[in-house]
């Protein structure tokens, strides 16, 4: 527990009163285990009409949906091409190396997103029998940087995909973040997607995530996927519950809509203080910010966040759905008075 | 949603009111993530001191304590001696073999309990670079029959392991049943493991398991192997408070005990019916029972159980923490009046 | 090096004149690596012409011709059908659960050998999540205990698999034998399965096997798989002249007919001596024998053979290539000199 | 079969006559198989004199001696620090991966070469449950791009490795070369290692490596190792016989020096031609020359090298233990003839 808001994660933060009433709610006499309740099949349901997929498959956590999404994909001689700055190489312990068996052929990318130009750089050794085939694209919608892709970029990467014969795989952790910033529907960013996660746990849930899935042919393993990787939950209505909660009254819109502007809101206060940088455009709840090194310290005793960078004195601020105005004016504040440069 | 009280799992039954309620009072401001909170250091302290482990690291479910358990002790090349009816074997959809890349060295049993002797039965090859080597043995306590290991047997094979250079891991998913049936303390169940797991969720928690390491060689791999193993919940605060309600007042105990009682007079009702027979020692929540094949589809539909041999026409009948003696009461007699041997 | 001839395995005898003539024929000059050679081209094709299948892949030995055929018809949760008895099972140190993550669902048999009627007892659970999915069956011809399966037999389970949708995988080490012993063709043989390993080693070479692709859409996988799975060999026309000695002038089948007569030869030799009885049909090199176990010892010693079963004091003498009358006779007048109920 | 020259790789050369010699004279008898054989004792034991190395096992290819060396170093949660470039990386189509379930963590570098500093870059994130933790260091000797280290530089990786608690794997595919280069003994590169590959198939052999295992808490799990990943060859004796006609009369060695003396000529002869430069230290049998894009096509056609970079119009020309001065004065010949600023 801390008494300031903490900067440091979006996990940090807790659950949505919703998603908690929800539960308790759904707490009601006994159900069938492993998702044969009305709960799973309504929510899932209406995940499936809000995102146009064929399917939706709740698991535990981020890395999970990002292994079973691949796991779909992929056999053990096929790489997935992504950044170098993606959760899935760098935040998730080796995983997918293990749990799937494939290599991750990485790209530096100056703001966390692919391109088709990008992605082109490792296609080479394609029929090669010495080298992994590269087979999925794994990106992230927003990125671990904060960036959003547009919905044009989006299509322009499903096509090249499409075109050579590549699975597109998005990272959804923070789905809800980017379709409030680019004014979208889930179905938009879905739509060129061959699976998608659909992220809750940082958006308001206790521990929930969503797997959806668009392309038909790929359907079938899911099941035996989810409960190979660990992955199946018993009281199935429970995970259900957390969605139903975020779906209620577009909560889960609203909330993502709450950070996005808190964001904005840090990132122009810190713009205000004199030899403060904000490094990458402000797309979603993330903002990324030079500080001077002394300040670095004692800011980050108080509000938890992490330093990206210790080079640049980078570091990353985020928010969350319940951060407030004045937790950020009071950040601010704090920075601008610790700033040795400040008048 | 259930109209009758289900008899097909304990997995069927919501969540204990305490776990709920504990969970709401964990959403109070924000905590560091992955476990950097008061809620998983005083929860996970309480489990240590239960078991006298040195460590307890919290997981969403029972195939992956089990997976995660056995991460501790095997290389690929080492297998696991367990029953043939071990639910790592028939109900993990072969995740031990995909996550491990070990063999299950699997024994017939009568009652789901190993013992020296079958054990025994399955090191032959050791040194044998042709044979996978024997390395663990996994039990199940309560066994998946429904039956205990008393503690000279657990001590008895606990000494077997340690003088064979055999690691043991003790499937807990419902220790909490064993724990009450036998009148013990789960210290007494843990002295003899390297590893075991302490079911939450059939006892009712959410979603919640726990795998406490006794073996001090073993600790420095668990945060990542759970990590990997895609185990690691970043609002972990959730999942101690779910433990945080069962501890509080001995909820666990009473959960098991009420589970427990309601499957003995479950037993002694389904004995005084002609016809019916009670295969295996009522030692738990489950009671296995040989109905008149002609019954069973009828009594299915009310009440939700698994058939579990075709050919012997015998059904488990699980009990849980919530099961009233109303339900038992009203189960049997469904049952007496079903009975084509009624007089 | 034994001065007496062993019959501890057929792996205990050289390699035949053929085939290191045919490596030092190879040996010309320069060739391009991996196989794209002339000696591959040439012998892979007439492979495929007398097995009627549509590739043909070297590997090293015989368990990785098992793991890389297999690993081309599964996913991580499906399941392979197998005797209790099948090297893959008992002898490859737990190669294909590590490298294909699947399990091993297992069938005791009297002979070594699966029927549609053993194979049904492993199809229980299919659709169902909790459950490694049966996808694949994995028999031996010859099997393990020396028997053959007939071409009736094969084509009954070639169609039970079929109609089941599962995939026949033909571990063929000492495929040969079998060929000789029905009067076959190894096209008659391979038109049941979807892939066929032809053993080289035991049959006369040095190290080599071969990977035959029947199922057309199994194809595209294999050069990925087999580099992946560690066997492809750089220098590929050592492989290919290896197979290229075997395949002048029948040698392969003129091997296989020899060591089918010596055990036939051997067989009867054991049978006149009283006390002493063969447990399996002899149909290729194999013979399994009980023994007093008085002789056991002291035979064991001079002729290198191994105890297959303690308890029965069964022992197996192998046959090989070049395993002459003389060996035989020697061997028999030892065992009948030994043997406590000589007359 | 090419007619001139292969300059594509060290694998289009044939056997050298000591191996197919030494293989024909282990055809005598029978022998024990998978390696308790006279010829694998005593050829083991020479290797380990040579070397210093306390255990030496054969294996049949180079990515297989790379991934058993590292299986017995490695978790899956655990990482491999290399350099970009090495075969491990690029050339093993993700066997690493698969096999292991590790992460590489890799590093550019101008010359194939790591540095202490270099592999410093990577060993962020210890103790971070969230990242894969760097456990091993594999290095090239001789490296990808034809240069070696010198003893001094391995001295120091050898050193920063042991105070970093990182275990030192050496790939020695080309392991005499730089024994031949440094004009050292192999032992003094296994010294820092502790695990060494030493290549025999570029030096000579048809198919064979050996796995040298220094560190002495390594040795226990080799034999299981190299079983599980399939290479256990039956016929022992064969592989061992290549690396007996390799040690006879320090043929190794001779080859070694053979084919470094002829890329030596070789990269002499092309900085004689105008507008051709080499790009790396010649410190082995490779000589990487960037060459004028117009020339490049016709030479390729008949000497069969690789381009190794397509932007630098950079190719790959390897030496062998049997290419002579005049295929090397014959190819610089043509060089010159073909380039378009002969004058």
């Amino acid at each position: 527990m801390t008494e300031r808001k903490s900067f440091g994660s979006d996990n940090h933060a807790g659950a949505h009163e919703a998603v908690l009433r929800k539960m308790a709610q759904a707490n009601q006499g006994d159900a069938h285990a492993y998702g044969d309740d009305p709960w799973t099949g309504r929510v899932s349901r209406a995940l499936c009409d809000l995102s146009g997929a064929r399917a939706a498959y709740f698991v535990f956590n981020g890395t999970a949906a990002n292994v079973l999404g691949l796991s779909l994909m992929l056999r053990p001689y096929e790489a997935v091409i992504c950044a170098e700055t993606a959760h899935l190489n760098v935040d998730e312990c080796g995983a997918a190396e293990r749990l799937l068996g494939s290599k991750l052929l990485t790209v530096p990318t100056p703001d966390g997103k692919l391109t088709p130009a990008l992605v082109a750089t490792r296609l080479g050794g394609r029929h090669d029998e010495h080298r992994a085939q590269p087979r999925a694209v794994c990106i992230t919608q927003v990125t671990e940087l904060g960036t959003c892709y547009t919905l044009p970029e989006l299509r322009s990467l499903g096509e090249f995909c499409r075109a050579q014969d590549l699975r597109l795989y998005i990272d959804g952790a923070r789905l809800a973040n980017a379709v409030a910033y680019l004014g979208c529907t889930v179905a938009d960013i879905a739509a060129e997607a061959d699976v998608l996660s659909f992220g809750g746990t940082k958006n308001g849930a206790v521990a929930a995530e969503v797997v959806l899935v668009m392309a038909g042919d790929l359907l079938d393993a899911v099941p035996f996927q989810r409960k190979q990787l660990l992955q199946l939950a018993s009281k199935m209505r429970f995970l259900a519950a957390q969605f139903d909660g975020l779906l209620e009254n577009g909560t889960w819109l609203k909330n993502a809509a709450q950070s996005n502007a808190m964001a904005q809101r840090l990132a122009e206060g810190l713009r205000g203080i004199p030899g403060v940088s904000v490094r990458q455009a402000v797309q979603s709840n993330a903002v990324f910010a030079d500080l001077d090194p002394a300040v670095i310290g004692p800011l980050q005793r108080d509000w938890g966040f992490y330093v990206w960078d210790d080079q640049q004195h980078t570091v990353r601020l985020m928010t969350a759905f319940d951060t407030a105005p004045d937790d950020i004016d009071a950040f601010v504040a704090a920075a601008r008075e610790a700033s040795p440069s400040r008048v």
